[in-house]
């Protein structure tokens, strides 16, 4: 909770999307649109204490070039990766970055600008602006999963993002679904981030190439197996390369598998698929949906709509800056 | 939803718990204990309108012999397996019964006893029931599965019974652990139900005593490996069998996979554990918590409780009462 109160008067909104690589501010009003925004390195290996400094400096700099003052900003909302105490405004523990935890995130950021902030893991926001703003407008529930490095996931159940009492809630990367399969970063194996996050698919083709399975992978990555990523195999794909739509196929099939359990245990009306993969899903959505409805024949499946984001990269930020819209309902 | 209105001074409550084989009415009081009740065949291939004509002359015969008027009661609340719209009181679909859906629950029983009735898929029931008088008493985040012929779940979040906008949620029985596992009921292969229900610990024992292991269970079963059920599994492997036991402990690693999927994807404070398998509990709960424990390093499984059922058959029955409650606040 901030510990501040929103300017309800103030037309608009600070959203904050933390990465481990950029960090980016946006200014966003409240009907969800990223009037400015900018972007910074954030810096993790000196871990989050610096990052949550580089983003007080991001947001003077950019209500600066904006030419706005505090007072016409409500509040501010962060989307933090990791395991958080966001009632506290505390950070437990985020993989990607250095230092020591608990770090505080929304204290030094209320004092330095005097403005309420408000936080939330990563994948939670995500779900949180897609619901608000983007393609579950309207659905009462849902689940959004992001496809990237790892598998991050938010539920709205019964209109509400649940988060859960350890704010564990969808974590659905982590899930099981091939008890003997490769090992996660998490030290469990098979699970989903396992077999569809992006080193599993490199990996995929990796070990094909290596096998000598010929491709145009090979060109694209000018014979360098280690420049190989999930978007250049996209790319060979798209052009017909056979070992790269099979990589894509085989991926997309585990996604399909994940997306069953997802409606199995939350009943969605909808599933909304973003992340850093985004840019597959034209390839990849159809052999999804095939492997949900060739496996899940039951009616919870048939009703389930599975879409992609459509807030994209900005479903952090806006559901960062929504996050202080809720607090003023 | 009920027509009738309960009646909040009547100072008790008809739960039914209908299943396959038997139904089970009986009179609960608001402190959630079953006064008296009764049994009878529930006729499941006659369809499920001739249970629902069952249930209504059990129902008057039970309060007959309790010298009890329909003005004692509050209301009448039902467990019912299968897909439901239970808003109009409707079962669409129950895989157990035989004749033609939809049918009409809670309609027919409103009418010939004049007291409002209500009604819930039977593992939902079974979950409310622990959440207000058995394991869950307190606990604002949980999910209960009942393990029997399949495996059934309902979960509770934020406090709240959720069953999803098709009462599809936490349809556990049916999440997938291993795609290329033995096929399911549902057609599907691996889901949870197939891997750790009923006929898949049998499975599991006939197997191995016809590979020729040797075995206790033999001369439990009288030679007749259709005899062979899980509490005669348990019986053995509690007696010291080690094809028994470790048939258990294979089912047990099972159990313990799925309710790892259920601490990433509700994180529980409690896992309440019910169903026909609750005599092996005390034998396979150890192992259940190890392979959780062993996977699962994250915080949320640490906060998860894993716990027995603590109203075990009645859970459905007191679950079904509830509903009474519940239509009352």
């Amino acid at each position: 909770m901030a510990k501040l109160t929103p300017d309800k008067k103030a037309d608009l909104l600070i959203g904050v999307d933390i990465g481990g690589t950029n960090l980016r501010v946006g200014l966003v009003n409240k009907q969800g649109s990223v009037l400015a925004d900018a972007r910074r390195p954030s810096q993790a290996e000196k871990g989050l204490a610096a990052t949550v400094s580089a983003t007080i400096e991001a947001i003077k700099s950019l209500l600066d070039q904006q030419n706005r003052k505090p007072t016409d900003i409500a509040g501010i909302g962060l989307a933090v990766p990791g395991n958080h105490d966001s009632k506290k405004g505390l950070c437990l523990t985020s993989p990607n970055f250095g230092g020591e935890f608990p770090v505080p995130v929304t204290e030094p950021i209320e004092k330095a600008l005097g403005l309420p902030a408000f936080m939330l893991n990563d994948a939670n926001t995500a779900a949180f602006g897609e619901h608000r703003f983007g393609a579950g407008r309207g659905v009462d529930n849902m689940v959004m999963f992001t496809l990237g490095t790892g598998i991050g996931g938010g539920a709205v159940i019964d209109g509400e993002l649940r988060i859960g009492p350890t704010e564990g809630f969808a974590e659905v990367g982590h899930m099981i679904l091939d008890p003997e399969g490769p090992q996660c970063g998490c030290g469990n194996h098979g699970c989903w981030e396992a077999l569809a996050g992006r080193d599993a698919i490199i990996e995929r083709a990796v070990r094909a190439l290596e096998y000598g399975d010929d491709s145009s992978l090979l060109a694209l990555c000018e014979g360098n197996l280690d420049k190989i990523t999930p978007a250049l195999i996209t790319q060979a794909a798209q052009d017909g390369d056979a070992l790269s739509l099979d990589v894509m196929e085989e991926t997309a099939n585990w996604i399909g598998i994940g997306c069953i359990n997802l409606i199995c245990l939350y009943n969605p009306e909808i599933i909304v698929i973003g992340g850093g993969i985004a840019g597959a899903l034209p390839l990849i959505l159809p052999t999804i949906k095939r492997t949900v409805h060739a496996r899940a024949r039951f009616v919870n499946a048939g009703c389930c709509q599975i879409l992609p984001s459509q807030l994209a990269s900005d479903a952090g930020l806006i559901g960062a800056a929504s996050l202080v819209l809720k607090s003023m309902e």
